[in-house]
């Protein structure tokens, strides 16, 4: 035992020197590719500059490619040095995990090259999430899902999911799975709806990721440690990526992220909640999503007439303001805030994801204690 | 066992079935995409025809993404009504080569959007083959090389990769390990350089699947017949997609498939080689493909000058001729025919192709006797 220990503790360790190499990497790999991009007619045009330039698009790639070479080697390298760590099954689900990623962020280049519709942005996340719900099942004799107190008593204490599904209960089990199903889905597209400012995407999936490294670090002292290792895996070589890219698309934005990133940042997070299992604790972090998607719902059901972009008109002295109520937070902070400048919205927005995040802390060590 | 046995033959049944089925969805998915990659800018001109048309370029994605989404749900339907079929270890390994394929074709079409430099296409194949060479030390254990008889007398009759690993010999396996990660770069531009008339890239891909399909059903009543029923449930569902494909690409050629296709149907043969231990073997089917790359060399090396496209010219009235004597396979037929209609040069080539399959049946199952 002692000796797993300390083989995890070199893991880890590896894995933060690797993902601060994977945010230089980034930094330097970014700017080499950006013609590319350009040439390839993957560009934009910033809306709330004076400017015209061309800004290229779906840069997410570069962080994606360098994130998931950089999991691959670490992994490599860790099962080479140290097969300790991992069983068949934790080592199946790894790979599983990388597959859902590498699916997705594929289904993502390609939304952002082919420009595809409204109905694929909600198959494509549901296709990809086909390999993680695969590998669950090969753990699922290990998963019981605690039912809040309410449900407890209509249903017993706890479930054990391995079980419900041998003695042909299924419809719990799949109703679980739908959840997960959903789950993915759902990261996917909130962040890629709560967007269109510089620096917004990613600023907030840097935010997010740290809320899900600092959830992590406390309950490695705790029972379940194993899972939230494997958590950091992921998190850290993200996270290092995602701060390179952050450099470039923060205000005023040299490159802009695309869907790829969207799908990429939403299906890591889906993937390390559900394998991780996490997921009620994840959602908390995504608060100003769902509260987005909460209010976005008229339009996204086409109940009031919705736009391609639903940006913000810009005003070159006073910076954004309303002009159409658009129904996004953006929109709504601008409703009550008047003009505002991008940068600015930017800070406050993301201030919230952050305010967000610590009340998430506060829901899951303290008040959840009561249920 | 006999249990074992009748799953088995189910899940190859099932497989079948889906692979009919992956035929008719590439058939009806083409047409509806492939305005949308025009659009997108991906498209080519044929060079060797009179009119200008835009034709759609990079169309193996639908090919891929039909074909890997098959595959998974197969899988998934397979572990779900029947986990007698697989061991932990055995279905690492599915995953490993589906991640495998999945990074290459995401690396193909990335190719396709950027065109990026030749030095990409030789380190793109090497990453995408990381995670096959990871699954595949996980069942090293059980790899024993058999050496041709010559060798014997030198280093002793055969090899236990994993004893030599744990006993410290490292060198032997590390060479293994260089040499499947070479099989991997050689597999995905091998088809890419035998390349350039309608059909031609779809089509061999075609009958080297034929060949494998082949050799995998007269070793399914032999003793490793796991490994090959495994090779099965890849080739199937390609073979499906691919036949699907080659009706759009085959001559006059309504898509092109771009190198996305040429990077997955190598990385596809490269996985079942490896992963079913019939690299050998598979070898024997690249013999146009051996032949072409050796032809090659002398510019492939820029010891000739190269030019981007190493095409044939066109003749309304004569078909193809040789101008500049590009060193490939086609062009040296064209030395010899001199001018050949464009679907007469593929019908050759194709045949060459089925005559170094049966060359390779001969040598495999007739000479190696010998060795």
């Amino acid at each position: 035992l002692h000796t797993i220990m300390v083989a995890a503790e070199v893991a880890l360790l590896i894995n933060v020197v690797f993902s601060v190499i994977g945010y230089f990497l980034t930094i330097k790999l970014i700017p080499s590719f950006a013609e590319h991009f350009i040439v390839a007619n993957l560009y934009g045009r910033d809306l709330n500059k004076k400017s015209d330039k061309k800004v290229p698009e779906a840069l997410g790639v570069i962080s994606y490619c360098t994130g998931i070479i950089y999991s691959t080697v670490i992994d490599l390298l860790l099962y080479f040095i140290d097969n300790l760590l991992y069983t068949c099954r934790e080592f199946i689900q790894f790979i599983g995990a990388l597959l859902s990623i590498c699916c997705m962020i594929f289904l993502g280049f390609a939304d952002d090259v082919l420009n595809l519709k409204w109905r694929h942005k909600l198959t494509l996340p549901t296709v990809a999430s086909l390999p993680l719900l695969m590998v669950y099942y090969t753990n699922i004799s290990n998963t019981t899902i605690i039912l809040p107190k309410p449900f407890r008593y209509i249903v017993g204490s706890e479930f054990d999911l391995g079980k419900l599904l041998i003695y042909n209960v299924y419809i719990i089990g799949l109703l679980y799975y739908l959840y997960m199903g959903m789950l993915a889905v759902f990261c996917t597209n909130a962040i890629n709806i709560l967007s269109g400012i510089n620096g917004l995407e990613v600023g907030q999936s840097v935010i997010i990721c740290i809320s899900i490294i600092l959830h992590n670090l406390v309950e490695l002292s705790g029972p379940v440690a194993a899972y939230h290792r494997f958590s950091l895996y992921f998190m850290m070589p993200f996270l290092g990526t995602t701060l390179g890219l952050l450099r470039f698309n923060w205000y005023p934005s040299k490159v802009f992220v695309g869907d790829t990133f969207c799908y990429f940042a939403g299906m890591t997070f889906a993937v390390v909640g559900i394998l991780g299992h996490f997921s009620k604790t994840m959602i908390l972090f995504f608060i100003p999503q769902v509260l987005n998607f909460l209010y976005s719902t008229p339009q996204l059901f086409r109940l009031v007439p919705c736009p391609r972009h639903r940006l913000p008109k810009f005003n070159p002295e006073t910076g954004l303001y309303m002009e159409i109520n658009n129904l996004t937070l953006n929109n709504f902070l601008l409703k009550i805030l008047g003009p505002t400048k991008e940068q600015s919205l930017t800070i406050i927005l993301l201030c919230i994801q952050a305010v967000c995040t610590a009340a998430a802390f506060f829901i899951r060590y303290y008040v959840s204690t009561f249920f």
